[in-house]
This record gives C-alpha cells, sequence and structure tokens, in this order.
C-alpha cells in the first residue's frame, strides 16, 4: 500500500493555522472608539492591556508548542488528539479576553481567564508528555527540569484562579509574571544541540 | 514544459487552513455574557455544548480527511472537486452551529444541524471513493470494513435529523454517540503499516 | 551570500491562506434566522444563493491559480504583485457577496458583483501572463486556446455588468454560465502531461 | 537527542497565516451599504481608500518580510520574539484602518495610524538587524543602503504622525508616498544573485 509517511508535517500546518486565526481574531474584538479623539482612545485601555496580554500568550504557546513538535517523529492518533485539547483550551482565550475587556478587569472574568490559562498550561502537559516523556526524547535531568517548571506556573495559574475573585489586579498580575517565566521555550533542551 | 509535479500538498495547504478558520469562526460566536459573574456565564450553556460538540466534529472531520489524504498521490481535478464539496458542506458546521445554540437546542435547528452532519459524511464518502476506493489503494477487506462504518454513520445521521424534528435532546444524543465511533480514524487501515 | 532560493512556496502558502480565510469569511455572513422553524430558514434563499455562488467562484479561482503556479518556478516581483492584485479582487468578493444578499439580488448589487468577477477575470490574465505568457512556457497553441477562453469570460462578465442593471435575474443567470465553463483549470494544458 | 533541525518553516508558515488572516481582516469592515444603489455605495470612499491603503501596506510588509526572511536560516529564539513584535504591529493595522474609515480621515485617526505604520517600520528594523545584520549575511555596502531607506521611511511616517494632527490629507499623502518608495523589496539586495 503506497502512502506518504504520517510525519507531523500536516499537525503543524493545521496548528499554525489556528494559532493563526486564534491570534488574529483577538484584533475584531478591538473595536475604534465612536468619538475622534486620543481621549477616547486612552479610554479602550482595558481592551489595549488584555488585548497585549493575550497576544504575549498566544505567542509564548506557540512557541512552546513549536519547540516541542519539532521532537514529534510521527503523528501518532494520540498525539493529535492531545494537540486538538490543546488547541480547544486555546481557542477559548479570545472570549474570555473579551469578557475581562468588556468587565474592565472585574473579579469574576479575571478568574475565568487565570482558570482558561491553567486549562492551556495543563494540556501543553498533556503534549509535552506525548511528544517527549513517553517515547523519553532527550536528556532525563532535563525533562526534569521542564516538568518541575510547569508544574509551578501550574500552580501559579491554578493561585491566580482563585486570587482574582478577591483582587483582580492582583490575579492579573500573576498571570503576567507566569508569562515573563515562559518567555524561553525550554532553554535547556535546546542547549546540547550546540 | 517544465512544471512541478501536481502532488497534493496545496490541497492539503488549502484544506488545513479552510479547517483551522471554520474551527476558529466557532468561536466567533462566543460572546461574553453582559453581566460579569459566573452565572451569567452558566446561563450560556447552548452555546457551550454546541461549540464543544462542533469542535469536536470539525476535529474529527479533519483528522479522517488528514488520514485518508495520505493516501492521494496525485491531484486530479475530481479529488479537487470532492474536496471541495466536502469543504462546502463542513463550512455550513458554524452556521448551524449558532442557530443551535440561539434557539437553545430546539427542534428544527438540531434537525438542520443533524442534516449538515449527514451531507459531511456523505461528502466524505465521495472523497473517500475518489482518494481510496477508485485507485484501489489498501487492502480490499479494510476498505470494507471502513465503508461500512461510514454507512452506519450515515444511517444514524439522517435518524437523528428525523428524530431531532420530535425529540431535540434525543436527536444530539445521537449526533454525539456517532462522533464518538468515529474519533479513531478508520483503525484497521493504518494498523498492516506497523 | 547564502540564501533560501526564493521558490514560489510562501507565495503559494500565503495565497491559499487568503483564499481559505475568503471562503470561510463568507461563512460570517450566514446568520441563523431569529426564528427556529424551516419557513425562517427557507426565507433566507438569497443569502444562500450568493453564499453558494461564491463558494464555487473562489473554489475556481483556486482551482485555477493553482495550476497556473505550478508552472512558475521562481517568484519575481511581477509574479509577486500581480498575484497580490489578483488577491485583492478577489478580497472584495465577500463584500459584494453581502450586498447582493442584502438587496435580494437588487439591479445594483448584482451588477457591482458582476464588475468584482470581470477584475477577478482580468487580474487572472495579468496574473497568467506573467506565470506563463512572459517565460514562454507550454505549447503556444494551448496557450492560444486558454487566453481565448478568458478573454470570452471576461467579455461575458462585463456583458453581465451591464444587463444586471436592466435584469438581475438574466445578469446572475449569465455569472453562473461563466463560471460552469470554467470549472475544469485549463483541460488541455494538462494533458500533454500524461 | 533526534529532532528535525530548528530551520525557519514553521516560522513562515505561522507568519504567513497571520498575514492572510490581517489582509482579509479588513475585509469584515466592508459593510455593503443599506441602499441598494451606487450612489450609496460611492458615499463609502473613506473605507474604500483606507482598505486600498491597509490592503497595499501589508501587502508591502509581506513582500519585505518574505524577502527578509529568506536570508534567515536558522530560527533563533531572538528571531521568533523579534518575528512576533513584528506581527504585533501590523495586527493593529485593521483596528486602526476602521478608525480611519468610521472618522472620514479625521486628524488624531489619520495620526494614529500614521504611528501604527511607523511602529510596523520600526519593529520590521528590529528583524532585519536579527536576520541580516547581526550574522552579517550580504554584502555591507548593501546592508548600507537597505538601513539607510529604513530610516528615511521611519522619519517620514514620524512626519506623517504629526502633520496629521493639523492636516490629515497631508499626512495620507505621505504615508502613500512612502508605501511606493517601499513597493520593491530591497532590490540592490536581491541584484548580485542574477
Amino acid at each position: 500500500m503506497t502512502r506518504t509517511p504520517s510525519t507531523p508535517h500536516r499537525l503543524h500546518l493545521f496548528s499554525d493555522a489556528v494559532f493563526a486565526v486564534l491570534i488574529t481574531v483577538l484584533v475584531l474584538d478591538l473595536r475604534p472608539p465612536a468619538e475622534h479623539s486620543f481621549s477616547a482612545l486612552l479610554s479602550l485601555w482595558p481592551t489595549g492591556v488584555s488585548y497585549a496580554v493575550s497576544y504575549l500568550f498566544i505567542a509564548i504557546v506557540w512557541a512552546n508548542h513549536h519547540h516541542l513538535m519539532s521532537f514529534a517523529q510521527t503523528s501518532t492518533p494520540r498525539l493529535v488528539w492531545a494537540n486538538f485539547a490543546h488547541l480547544f483550551t486555546v481557542s477559548l482565550v479570545p472570549f474570555s479576553t473579551a469578557w475581562v475587556a468588556d468587565s474592565r478587569l472585574a473579579a469574576s472574568p479575571v478568574s475565568f481567564y487565570a482558570a482558561i490559562f491553567f486549562l492551556v498550561d495543563a494540556t501543553y502537559l498533556v503534549l509535552y508528555w506525548e511528544a517527549l516523556d513517553r517515547p523519553k526524547l532527550g536528556d532525563p535531568a532535563m525533562r526534569h527540569v521542564v516538568r518541575t517548571r510547569s508544574w509551578v506556573t501550574l500552580a501559579l495559574f491554578a493561585a491566580a484562579t482563585v486570587v482574582a475573585l478577591f483582587a483582580p489586579a492582583v490575579g492579573m498580575a500573576l498571570i503576567v509574571f507566569c508569562l515573563l517565566l515562559y518567555i524561553k521555550p525550554e532553554p535547556r533542551l535546546t542547549a546540547p544541540e550546540n
């Protein structure tokens, strides 16, 4: 039976297109102000802040996805479904961003926003497990470092979900702090290649 | 005449981009509630349920499309048009999803939703025929298994279309049951490769 | 200077993504009816008809673009800009489709719709000239056949633009007739390959 | 550790998809007029003008991005983040376009529009620095020419931002003038290849 080998190429194509649409769907919620002055524009700051944070988040998720998938050699059904679960949680980011912006950073929306970030991180751990941990790719010590960092950020997003209910600004600050931790995708895993 | 061979690569590119946009266009119908409380969020459950079912459906359709197209070696006009017919039916999913959500699972919208799923399945059978059956790819016994399953789910979607007119919840349950049958893309066809 | 050769690969990537978004942006104009009955759905027929015609049109444009670009070996600036002009005219299809649907096939919108189809065809001719005619690719007799067909459909779209002002239904019928002529992308050019 | 080399292929995929969505998201702001006459259509000219200018701008940005990235051989974290910063500024184009169109070319919106163009150009310079200047690719004299042109257009966009506050039409004319300068992507850099 002739058949092109099931490389994860189309999985990359599809995932990249989904990330690209999600990061730009965020833009659709940026509606210009009705008045034509800079002060009217400045009053849209909650939308601006949540757009920037969500853009940064999806960029980080893409960079980590990109890094993780560069290890995957075959497109197994388990990997495909872990990837769909991960993309599903990312797809909820624009919706929760719009709610945060609409409410101008109210308690429930920011808590929900943090919960979505928690779910994105959790499904990333599953994807990481399928792509790297199960096939035992990479150095065990390095995998341990990656896992530790993931559990720490997972705990921080969980904390942000609870804290936001009482102090939404603190919850938002916690989220931004987590993102800064994650900007560099698994640095030590890439190091031995050079 | 120099010309790059007509591989189905651009057919994959285009189809993946269409699937990616359709699965994220669904997200645009997720509008945040006007109030900033979790109870307002919970009252959106019909939107949530139809979003999740439609996401799962498009994910399954993509996984099967991905699997099917990995057998296609050349991009014939017949394959291109079967693919366009298939994508056309999939493109109606967001519209019918929004109607189901708006109506909070009323009879006509759920019946229409099941009819769209029927058409997606029917055009998938045509695509399967063009990609696998006509060029006689794969083991005949396996192709028989695949065809049988497709006809069974086709009959179930037809039943859901009729049943939903009288009992929309039962129709929806039938749809979800069909999806669970389809999660693994043609398992026995992939088996002999290992 | 090390540099990956300027193949038209990214031109394909970008064009396919634009086509994919345009064909699905059409879907966003399919808003579900406010009532939850099949009669309410049927009253949306002008939207349905214009969606189906526009989908078919973009599918044909993609198939011809796909065929044409398979001849292009290098991504010259002229080819890039001819392609951008072509995509610009295609990008006006959803807007004009929405106007036709809103007006339920009134005179001016259908005439404008035909004019957009004329422009898409005209920019296709430019792209064809850049990709095939200037580098003298393919058999001259075949190029003559392709050019003749393009000029005929161009004349028919021009006629539809004028006729629609007086009889929109006749203009729409002319458009659909042209599309049927174009479904098979340049059949004789592909023939010698087999 | 087996791992596919980190070529910038997925960076191209993702960037192209983002450009494609942004250029078509612009289309969503083209709403058909409520009346069905050509005079109603003509009254939408500010939308038409800003759509055409923004389309041309994103096309130019894509052509330059395409040209620049063809030099990049590896996908370094710095390149990835410079690319995300560049795409972020481009993602603000549809929003500012809609504001310009809404206001029918009022002072503050056109000034803001010019400021976005300034930021896109500034992040392009950073990307250029990461992709070409730091790895010292290409002829030094040529890199000098490219840098000079970038600083000139940067100054012109800054001027347009200020001028638009007092004379929006002059600011818009300055923007269009800059775009015409940029249509050919770094001509002298490509020359030695032939």
